[in-house]
């Protein structure tokens, strides 16, 4: 199954990846329909000129085609060979100019001379296009042909959204967005870890949280999805992760939440501590995605970002070469499993309580001990053991498992399987009787 | 009275050095009543098949002879030679086994090849030989005759206890265990430094605490001593510490009790950075000795360890390699030396107030500074300058001395000499009249 | 008008230097006389004898003339030539002794031997003289002639004191010494940063706190000081600097307040910080100049110094070799802007409130923000963006200026400056209405 996930992120990547998306039109929801297969959602829609909070809906935007022809008649910068090409948004446009007076129309990266770089202009109406700077060096002398062949409309931004009900409705966000066009890593990944991570959680019974996933357009998607969820979200969520660069062969990163020390916060730091990576980042307002906008200062949500590389911490970062090349589907198929291990910490993250507060319990009697006491002689246990005697030792109805994790250093792993091994010997549990449905279902979700 | 001290501890230990010290039996009481010599303890008795909280106590054993017998009748693993050879609690056995059948009783440690290991079946019948891996290599092929003449019979687990009463009811407990035969440091080392500590305590008049000393063997031991004064020691202690690997050659360290942040931790720790010593372990209920106990999440007793090189960080540890040869007399000394060090910071470890809180008191007319201010002018007086300035500066009714020194830096046998200076010309003082009894006292003590 | 500030301390330095200042006398007075030309202070008096908490004001010093002759007619320790050459407050003394009885009274350091040191005995009667140990080694045997015309007399500690009222009574204080004669860095250094600060502040309207200038001799002044305005400052002072070595040409270091953390501590770490400086220093009550007085243990005040080279780590320190050759004029005009500085960070250290807490605000529309969003889109504001964002996010009406700047590592210096840029774009304010005032004087102080 492990070789099949690989290749079916892969089939709908390659789906995917011609549709030039932005934060609208056809390619957009195209894609949204195509993700759907997988995780089905529900569509929130907010009309063009709509109000949301200080900012403004945009119109659509769609292309048919775009290119510049140069005086020997070659063209240059073809829409239909990289989306990248055409400046996000650019008006249409049709006319003969000047090399000097098209050059101010151009993007080019003299420091990576291969790239297409990734440029937008949402909210200035204006045209440009993108190309590596070695066809800029190119380009001879004489006019230029210019072709835009674009069409802004009234429409709506769309965000798909899906709920996966829980025993409680205190809710985990899972958020990603979709608009980037031509690009791999940053951003189809986070979509594409997001739909096959809902696939892996639909069936398991018996949740403890509620689950929301949504896919929106950057910013703006963002900005409109709390017009409407934001109230909501602020009371219900506890915990909350930006899906993003998940496709890159790096190590797991994260990006803390902006008050640091959240749900969200400790559990992506215990799940990148038992992968040995240090890589923590502290929340940045001037460096982020949509969390820029769920941890603004009203909403302030327990909301961080689990990543492989960040977004600008690689070299390709935000032009043509972040490609399939760039991006690997095993690292991807991982990414769904850390995001799922995540998942089976926020379920078990169970505050216990010992039947045997005074004195240890004796565990020889129970066959969890080695009967014979000698020099090496828990050797084999070791693993085990550790978890087991400092399970017995926190469970004083306060720690729960993140925090027993944190002072023990023993792996989360280790403490999931061995608490469900002391509940069911009788020696743990818990106030309320959260822990038996939970405690049937860690066997169900076949971790 | 120092080397008569060293000489005095030999001496003890050269007695109780052959017998084989248990969990219970005769050795275990002849060795509580060798002690008793100079620690006069009561004895607690807790019967066998009594519960104590999850656990039974179990038989007492004792044991005539064994060994067993080759074909060419060489006699090997002979318990009289060296307790170590039977495992612990070995039931009686007596008949021929092919080798094969005998290896399976058989205990050695291949990568210390010289030593016989210590291994112990208190809870499991059963029953087995140490010998040291190059004894195991030398025995030859054929028949074995096996011999163990050992007994288990109904009787009684023993603690010996003993409390020094003080002017208050706040408690601090020594714990050490006795069970282990036939090694020196882990554990004669313990059992000696507590009873000579015992010897200098026991005439100090006006003592602030009671001191509580208490002998038992480990594990089912201080389960049994907590069934009888745990809650007791809940209400009363505020510090204890467990006598343990007392007399090897190593630094001295210190494990924190679980709560780290107890008036026992602030004092060992304190103790330990005046040595220079940075040896601080965190509590650890996977790797511990009677703390697991007095740690357990019902009690949670301000408990820990100070001791030289930690159970099982030294080679020679749970092996027939810690003797005599092992151990020195001169650290014994030193140990029982620290303690007493460590009972003067918790005797006066007092909350001062200066009585001239508003600028500093002018301490030229009191011949405590010096008049002729220069360059180098109290390069002379630095120690005792910087001390009795610490002093006045944070003596607000809030700090008491540990948190002064561990702000200040000054060392405590410093901040102790300088407070009586300054109570003495009338500069600082208590808010009740504690500090009246424990001043004189801090003459009488011979510190 | 920078050159002309080095001018002008330069100027009232060398009019200071030759005046014999000790804690009292006629050159003591004349000094505050001519600082008052630049800062106009009030005189506090307190009487010879009177009681100043647990201290006795002492009598007043003049010398007319000081030395002592050689058996070959060599005048040596020359008052006229070098104030340091007598000890201070020495008794007059008229007689001829040995070599031998003159040796008592002599003061030399021989790990220093071009240097006088500096001497004092208010407390104690006596006399004496400091030379070089050149000097001293090249004084020939024989009888000497001793000549102290001294003279000790009922009069007054004097403090000078000014005070600019702001906007709430709320206290800053800022104190020196003038007690110290013939040294420059210590402290002529000190006075003068004070009264050319005093004289950058006294012009700007609305200033929001009331800022306090003392001018004192040291440790007896302070304590006077407090007995007429401790309670006071106790109630109304928020922080305090002791100004002190502040002409050498080392970096800036900050003595912390006794409490750590207190707005004075916050203020002048933040200043360190942006001037990449880790010099900070534990306050320490055994160390220390008139901070020992003011967070003594009854006041405990927020008190701090931001100082240059702390006093006694710089080899000239308390001897001749603090001279005007040591010090540079242009490191106290720098250190007179760096106080100004410190100033600013104090007025505008405002909490401010986003008026769009929810998501962020668009910016492009108000021209903050790089419309055309690209891979390097926006290199060129990244300063000001960076702490227009921090800003944004941060302004939830519970952080200030200091705790942004703290979490965001973003300079004060654009913190303040943006933070002007979003007031004015209404994008942020504050709950009352204290930001108008404010941000109008932002522009008239010319910062």
């Amino acid at each position: 199954m492990s070789s099949s996930l690989k290749n079916k992120i892969e089939e709908y990547f390659d789906r995917l990846w011609p549709l030039n998306r932005s934060i609208t039109g056809v390619d957009y929801r195209k894609s949204l329909d195509i993700l759907s297969e997988i995780m089905p959602t529900n569509r929130l829609k907010f009309k063009t000129n709509q109000k949301v909070f200080d900012w403004k809906v945009p119109e659509e935007w769609n292309v048919k085609d775009a290119y510049f022809v140069d005086s020997n008649g070659k063209k240059h910068a073809d829409f239909k060979k990289n989306n990248l090409h055409l400046v996000g948004y650019s008006i249409p446009f049709q006319g003969k100019l000047s090399k000097k007076e098209l050059e101010k129309h151009l993007h080019f990266l003299p420091e990576k001379p291969d790239a297409i770089p990734y440029v937008v202009s949402y909210y200035k109406k204006t045209w440009g296009f993108c190309i590596s700077y070695r066809e800029y060096q190119s380009l001879p002398e004489g006019d230029y042909e210019i072709f835009i062949d674009s069409m802004h409309f009234p429409g709506h931004i769309e965000i798909g959204e899906v709920v996966l009900e829980g025993k409680t409705d205190e809710e985990i966000l899972f958020s990603t967005y979709l608009c980037h066009s031509s690009m791999a890593n940053n951003e189809l990944s986070g979509p594409l870890v997001m739909a096959f991570l809902f696939d892996k959680l639909k069936d398991i019974s018996d949740r403890r949280y509620t689950y929301r996933f949504a896919i929106m357009p950057e910013t703006i998607g963002s900005i409109c999805y709390l017009t409407e969820r934001g109230m909501h979200l602020k009371k219900k969520m506890v915990a909350g992760f930006q899906l993003t660069c998940l496709g890159d062969p790096g190590n797991f990163s994260y990006k803390l939440s902006r008050r640091q020390n959240t749900l969200a916060d400790k559990v992506a730091t215990l799940i990148l501590r038992d992968m040995n990576s240090t890589n923590i980042y502290q929340f940045d307002p001037s460096d982020g995605t949509d969390d820029r906008q769920y941890c603004s200062p009203g909403f302030n949500l327990p909301f961080g970002s689990l990543m492989r590389t960040p977004y600008s911490k690689y070299y390709e970062y935000h032009t043509s070469l972040d490609n399939k090349d760039f991006i690997s589907f095993k690292a991807l198929e991982e990414s769904v499993n850390i995001y799922f291990k995540l998942f089976k910490l926020l379920e078990y993250n169970i505050i216990w309580e010992s039947k045997n507060p005074y004195c240890e319990p004796q565990l020889g009697k129970r066959n969890l001990y080695p009967n014979l006491s000698s020099y090496s002689g828990h050797s084999k246990l070791v693993g085990d053991f550790e978890a087991i005697m400092w399970l017995l030792n926190m469970a004083d109805g306060t720690n729960d498992i993140i925090q027993i994790a944190n002072v023990s250093k023993v792996s989360v792993e280790n403490l999931l399987v061995c608490a469900k091994v002391l509940y069911e010997a009788g020696l743990i549990d818990t106030k309320n009787n959260i822990a038996s449905g939970l405690m049937k279902n860690f066997h169900e979700g076949e971790y």
